[in-house]
């Protein structure tokens, strides 16, 4: 193989956990390639995160213009044209691809385009896109390929009637209803987004609550603000017999036994992903794997040497700050810059209005662990900024250990939220005590006092409420 | 003293020290009366920190739906009545008082309407108010009377022409034009207040920047800001020979012996605060003062046996979250609930847009106290949430030793400051490094990841810059 090129690295997939451990390598001062088949910044940036953080922003402020009256104003009539609101989401989603590409350059990352296979240990071939053709080799490959949105079995995602969360994205029609399978993160991003912008909504969900893996409380505060907000709640409840018509899409709500009717213009498929793992080994290269994830050791490194995994494709959870964090753990280890560390404290967030984030133990969760806990609850009702803000829905709960005050978890709801749990992820990380916490001085008036409020309320010493 | 009333703990002024420390000895089981000569929640909650963010809050709305466009709408014509603005704002306020009063309720706090004079040690009298003529005992006696506004001196405070914010936070009439004497927080925001409804506005600092305590950087940037918006902005810069005519008030400003003559509708002096002591102590209460502030000892008493104080009036920094943090803890020791701790970590924030805030040591002062500093820095445009939200303005700068990486300081200017500022707090209260930081998983995509970024571009390590 005299013409293949010859690196430190290969990564394949340019998404959050291939875009930064090709550029950690990079500023570790290794040769390394990344291998993107479509578009640098993977799903997340391009699909998934961050576009559709651009369309909450647009749907925030239509509900924010439309109470202006309350904050003094008086406005005329407010339209919008669907298809601009989707173009700006797509155009911070491009800007935002537009400099991965700067920082692959920046940090010297061959940035290849076309579809990654890993020939043998050592080997990759691009075997379709931009660069097919190309070889080349490595002592160490990075798989970080991914997941992909799970379809409904039977249903074919037509990106008219029936979308996954990608179709969504970019359809510049506004359904006048929708129905939206699962009301995991994704679901109820979603149904908020085309609920505010006047789309009718019915959200499903087979599991007892919208965000099951939340606290109880949170989810069920969500349920009702959502419900005040318009948006029709069905959980416990399955799909089944999806009919696709011409203009619409019927289908079977059932509960219980009973079974309800609904027909919408779209149905949007959320119900979760699946890996992205299709035709990345070559047969002979037998990466051993559980359910299509790769199985890695505690250096991210597969059964075959040299052959590493990072991101969605070693399996949930499946956020994109994870896949960062292991790309980058496992290039800092291959290259003996530390020891590798694997997740164990990580965020949740959900950027509906009211905002979700949680990190650590559910009561539920602690309870179920036969933990011996305090729990301590702060509502934003309590807090000026809040009122003052004119969003004072929800409230801040920590979890405890009863006797040490070590912190199981934290879960809050309200404006802001995704923000103000960074305070508690470093308060876990730190394995510091809910003392420590309400000890540390907040300014005043800000949301995050709440916090402090919270775990004070855990010690029987909270001020404000 | 038969008809008098006995306490455990009688605190003046009903403040965030005073409200906050009563409601703790109740919390305590104590007998505790609060004295407050006018609103519960004192100047921040009544003429401060509270009804300001309200008018903010009104302000940022305004000026996001001018650009709503860019988000994809049309909105007709937008109107507000000013005095609506300025009504929500009191309403507020008057919602949080409220409050207040509902904890004392709750807490067995027995608040007393009326001004309270320290008559000797031991004995409170009644000596103006509601409650004129009442006199209460106790062993205890926690002076929190707080600060008010610093007025120019030889320049009449009338509510019309001239005003400090507590006039510019109750008057219905929208100035055309108004001169805003002192950049500090209070002098910022309400610039930013003004200019974002369409007052014409001039901002006049004797010091070299806005925002003088804050970070160098971060006040020229906020200039920067502050100038395309609009506002005129005088630094190093001096007001002399003020004319207060019927219809405006003219003044010299007077820089490097250049003068300019400048006339308004409203001048507003925002130049600070003095201690409210006057007629608190009877002339035999011979307690120490410093400056007219009350001094105390590390347990928070005075000189005088049984005889406290906490809050603004034992002196700077005048912050509502360390007058709180002070007052829980003066009670706390006064009850033998733990060893008073002193304040040495505290944020100190500004909440216009875009906002800022800061904990710690600023790169100046950490470089005069030649200090052998890491500076890391990551800017908010490369930050996909904050460009998502159409507001990616700003940085995130953190101060580390460059050896160990202990935090000194944590700068931040952009969206939603205010509220990121607690994790550094609980940083630097927790003396955890800037590696600890760095290594945190923070949700994505979040503002909050900015402060890791920093973190890591102080090591060399962030991924997106």
């Amino acid at each position: 193989m005299a013409d293949s090129k010859e690196y430190d690295l290969i990564v394949i997939g340019g998404g959050p956990a291939g875009y930064a451990g090709a550029i950690r390598a990079g500023q570790l001062g290794k040769k390394v390639a990344c291998v993107e088949m479509e578009s640098a910044g993977g799903t997340c940036l391009n699909w998934g995160c961050i576009p559709t953080k651009a369309l909450l922003k647009s749907a925030e402020l239509y509900l924010k213009m439309k109470k202006a009256d309350e904050f003094g104003f008086t406005v005329g009539d407010i339209t919008f044209d669907y298809a601009k609101v989707i173009e700006r989401s797509r155009g911070v989603a491009g800007q935002m691809a537009k400099g991965i590409e700067f920082l692959f350059k920046k940090n010297k990352v061959d940035y290849i385009r076309g579809k990654a296979q890993v020939s043998q240990p050592g080997l990759v071939s691009i075997v379709d896109g931009a660069a097919k053709g190309e070889v080349l080799r490595a002592k160490r490959i990075l798989i970080a390929t991914g997941c992909k949105m799970r379809r409904i079995p039977g249903l074919e995602v037509d990106g008219e009637r029936v979308m996954t969360s990608r179709e969504a994205l970019a359809s510049t029609k506004q359904p006048k209803s929708i129905i939206i399978v699962g009301a995991g993160a994704i679901g109820v991003e979603f149904a908020y987004f085309f609920n505010a912008l006047g789309t009718d909504v019915t959200l499903v969900e087979m599991l007892p609550t919208v965000l099951p893996i939340e606290d109880d409380e949170i989810s069920k505060t969500l349920e009702r603000s959502f419900e005040k907000q318009g948006i029709k709640i069905r959980t416990g409840t399955k799909c089944e017999n999806f009919r696709v018509g011409e203009k619409s899409v019927t289908v079977d709500l059932v509960k219980d036994d009973v079974k309800e009717v609904v027909e919408a213009d779209v149905v949007l498929s959320a119900i979760g992903v699946v890996a992205n793992i299709e035709g990345v080994l070559a047969p002979g290269v037998k990466v051993e794997l559980d359910r299509n994830y790769v199985k890695v050791d505690d250096n991210y490194e597969t059964n075959v040497k040299g052959i590493y995994a990072a991101g969605d494709i070693i399996g949930p959870p499946w956020l994109a700050h994870i896949a960062t964090f292991e790309a980058v753990n496992a290039v800092n280890a291959m290259f003996g810059h530390g020891e590798p560390r694997r997740v164990s404290n990580f965020p949740g967030c959900t950027y509906c209005q009211p905002q979700v984030a949680s990190t650590g133990l559910t009561e539920r969760a602690a309870r179920e662990k036969k933990l011996d806990i305090k729990v301590g609850k702060f509502p934003f009702t309590a807090s000026g900024k809040a009122v003052a803000g004119g969003s004072s829905e929800g409230f801040v709960k920590v979890v405890t250990d009863a006797k040490t005050g070590e912190i199981y978890g934290a879960h809050i709801i309200g404006s802001e939220a995704t923000e103000l749990i960074a305070e508690y992820g470093l308060a876990i990380e730190l394995e510091c005590s809910v003392e420590e916490v309400h000890k540390t001085i907040h300014a005043h008036p800000t949301l995050s006092e709440a916090l402090m409020e919270a775990a004070a309320a855990s010690m029987g010493e909270a001020i404000h409420i």
